[in-house]
């Protein structure tokens, strides 16, 4: 019964398998292997983008990282939620791989940056006023870290406030799959379309061992994203194990699959929690992740029949609230079970 | 015949196999995983190093340039050859970890740093002079970028050196493994009992899919580098897949079983070179590259054959010379088998 | 009726003179020059601190930046006020000097660090997380943003909350000799006794043509910042010149005495704007800054007579509310007459 | 006596006359002072450059860095002789201020870059290879560091070298104005017309307190500058005192007529040494710069004298070879007099 995150999931089967097969002989290094060639094209081909730039990185904040580093000077900002990946969980990689940005925090309900807000902290930098640190660009997680999904009109209404001053526009899109399947869109409508300029293309999170893809649909910044990979250390040299996975990955429709069964089990997991005692959810359950308020008692039940899971946005049960009911978060995975999801509530239940 | 490089070779089936049993069910993330426990411990027994810090990340360059950035402030120097791997072949990827130090370049033999112009160089930075950059870590590279295996009393020598100035010593083990069985030395005598502080202890280019440790034999700076690792981005989710292809590589020797595979091999190519028309040795092939120099009819023989290999240490046939004979690298691994060799030599001889 | 701000003032004439005087003949360069040793021993002297270390540079920010840069590592947090000249008026200097380090800023009135606030911010980072910024140190500035002076005792106790966590203090003194003649405290209260670790002594502001000092009442920190000052720019081959001037700032008290008259001066200012139509203090003028609301006729009175000052804190007419009173930002220096004032107060009255 | 350096001396009476002047009354800081207006316009009239950006900084190293960070991506080199002041002299700042670049030494006689080795060098970086560090900007300065002066004809050759690659070029002219009285070239044919994009003009070593301008010859890089100088904070809030001083630095050439002084006093200097006992030039002595050598004794009897001037390259009399002759570097300026000069060779003739 883990719930902690969909991190804590192995990975799928025929990812394994495509390992086994592309480990047959020798392969040209670096990124050269001809199983990157597929992925390129059928990432073209799924996001209608048959100029996008595609590379694969191995871990999510080198995906976020990376993509803003090139769409961002030094001295320039970048719009994101207070609880973006970016501002709370990378121990400053934007700060260090931008050369020194900074984050400039908007917020908004459900992990969702405010439209009037950004437009209010965009403006309210001086333009031409070589005292302050300059307007660079908007960071949108989607889904988002409260689980709640951007429909594309949402993600386009941002991106159109950011353009409005030209600024480039990043998706995070560790979940990406999620939001896909949450929102019933194309590829295309949830990003260029949009108005996204460059995309963090989650998998290790949805079933990979370890690989992310950054689609960037502007090819003029491609070489420079490519030297700031290998720069960051990030090019490896073993790259075919990286096209492999994700070559499974969107084989099939195997990443949709995967995110569809994630989303589900979340549905089915905030379903059941809301007729739990002290069961509400906090914020809507969109895809995967659940943010749940529960009695302490149930919580306690949960924990010793051995579900994981963290206390949210606070510890408990030290520092939490002596009084009921106790705030948590919840991810299902690819691999999480309804069995697991029923033996959860059932303990919970008492 | 692929004699490319090590990094086109594939993954050992012991190293897929452990990925396979490690992919079994939930495990807890960002290194905390069991497997990770039983890697660190098998490290400081091997290096007869029970307080040792022991780290993965995923490429050879990562782990070069965050034990540096470790070691070394933004205003040193870092002391290293002119043909190490972090001074032709990570793009800079030193000088934007450190926050911008500087590689101050020693020449010597088959790609070993010169005792004496160690000294010199070192000792040529004023003492106390604030215009100079500062006097900063010795990187050494065993086996070296020509070939050759320094012997433990030849890294205490230049360590010895260092540390008459109070200097860190960094040991660029990429390949490790073959040059610990070349010399017959113990792990501890290759490293810390000569001087070493930290070492990238190499895996990807002997069987390993893209791990490398990285071992800090002075516990202290564990904690930095930590945040380090993250801070660029290079801290797993799914950690337990590094560990498991460590484990595997650590277990029942496998990773000196492949080592002295790799470097028979390069012995025996070393060997059937020599008697071929135009052949000769540039540099002694200790362990699993060969530098030789061949008739050019002898090349485009093999080639013709479906040889791969490149041209050194300048490109020919097109910037080459005209006269005979042109000079190459190849690369031999735990996956190269006699009969590659065979085959490449007959198809030389013409 | 210069009100924009204290660096529009010139320089005080004794300064000049010592200009002048210092100019006789050739001196040794790079901060070896006879005069700084007289600077250091009077800084000491005067700071009750035999063993701090004394540098000169030549602009606030950069005393601010090079000090930071010395106390907090990459992945650190700066904790600071929201409106501090570090997180408003650097263009990310703080950022780029640190090597991408993190503001974190703490509310609380008139532009003082709020205690509460503060020992939560800092709490609310997790001890060892790897994840997140690290905490690093604080930063006060005193006279504040808004006009304020911070007294030893409070000081003394964001200190001791930062403390708790043996976190460094920097105290940004531009208008430091404000703030001593404000509070009537020695300069061993306001800093080192009350738990600064460093300190940016401001010049520039009162009187001086273009230096500030950075006192370390640590000296171990003294080289590497004698590096990061060289390495950033900022070290003056003719550094007599810096120092000739800081001499002739700290010799007879001419630095109190021109903050003195510069703090009456706000006084002065402050009572008489609050007998205007619409007047009314938004902070308390402790020393030689003035926010104040006056009616919008007034306002444009006092402009027509040629009285120049900013809008603060947002900018009018043009951005300004309709409604009457609009707030504004006036700013007195040791170059500012009662003439002046009267002048200004009498055009506002109309 | 003193032949240390050309910034051991000090203002010019009539800059100090200017400061003096301009400390009237209050001005705009940050640059907006009416006298940068002037020198502007006279900086454009003088280079023929109606479109060039100019901006003051106040150090040499400061002058350097911020232009070349300006032309240089993070993951570029520069191109320098091994002796140029940014390889030798700033700590590392050049590496800082870029972000990690890196600095490619090109050798040649008397301090100017060879066109050969620049032409092998830069051919070297293999196009397109993401594993090397890239091509960046030429560095070349004139007056060199060992003295002599480049022609037009001779920047041009090196300029036009870079440019088959696009790369952009600098000039690092610290003793600009040395180099231009002794080519009797004009400043455009020094600089924008011999292919030069940015110069550091220097002002501290010839008669200034404390200024460099760099001149930009293409604008569109301009707003980028006044990023990097802000942000690295170089941008004086009194900025007045750095305008009035190169507004009489270029009034009635006074630019031209002290590095006119400076340079016969190089010449009077240069022929008195190689009459004297063991004398002789080590480099052509084009402008204020003086290598030579001279007997044991004779060093000894001036130094008695009082003469101050540095060994070079290497010290002695501590680690410098015991036959006879040393060698040294000695260093004119605006405020050497003849006098000086004979008494020195005086001296050393015993």
């Amino acid at each position: 019964m883990f719930f902690g995150s969909d991190n804590t999931s192995g990975v799928h089967p025929e990812v394994m398998q495509a390992l086994v097969k592309a480990n047959d002989g020798f392969a040209p290094s670096y990124g050269s292997d001809p199983i990157m060639d597929e992925v390129r094209a059928r990432v073209r081909d799924i996001f209608e983008a048959p100029d996008a730039a595609v590379f694969l990185v191995s871990t999510g904040s080198t995906a976020n990282v990376l993509s803003l580093a090139t769409f961002c000077a030094p001295w320039q900002k970048i719009y994101c939620h207070p609880l973006a990946h970016i501002s709370t969980d990378e121990c400053g990689a934007p700060e260090f791989h931008t050369g020194g940005a900074k984050l400039a925090l908007v917020d908004g309900a459900d992990g969702k940056i405010s439209p009037d807000a950004l437009r209010a902290t965009i403006g309210a930098t001086a333009q031409g006023d070589v005292h302050a640190v300059q307007r660079g660009p908007l960071s949108i997680t989607n889904v988002t870290e409260l689980g709640a999904v951007y429909s594309p009109a949402e993600v386009a209404k941002l991106c159109a406030i950011a353009k409005e001053w030209d600024l480039p526009c990043h998706l995070d899109g560790a979940r990406f799959a999620n939001a896909l399947v949450a929102s019933g869109a194309t590829p295309a409508e949830m990003t260029w379309k949009a108005g996204i300029d460059v995309l963090s293309l989650g998998g290790t999170k949805n079933g990979l061992m370890g690989v992310e893809a950054v689609v960037i649909f502007d090819p003029e910044k491609a070489w420079e994203f490519e030297l700031r990979r290998k720069r960051g250390g990030h090019l490896f040299s073993k790259h075919r194990f990286l096209s492999a996975q994700f070559l499974a990955y969107l084989t099939d429709d195997l990443w949709l699959t995967m995110a569809r069964h994630a989303n589900a089990m979340g549905g089915r997991l905030a379903q059941g929690i809301v007729g739990l005692p002290g069961g509400a959810l906090l914020h809507p359950a969109d895809a995967n992740m659940v943010f749940a308020a529960l009695a302490r008692a149930a919580h306690m039940a949960a924990r010793s029949a051995g579900a994981v899971y963290y206390p949210w946005p606070r510890d408990w049960p030290a520092n939490g609230p002596k009084d009921e009911p106790l705030t948590a978060r919840l991810v299902c995975s690819w691999s999480t079970t309804g069995e697991d999801i029923d033996r959860l509530l059932q303990a919970a239940r008492g």
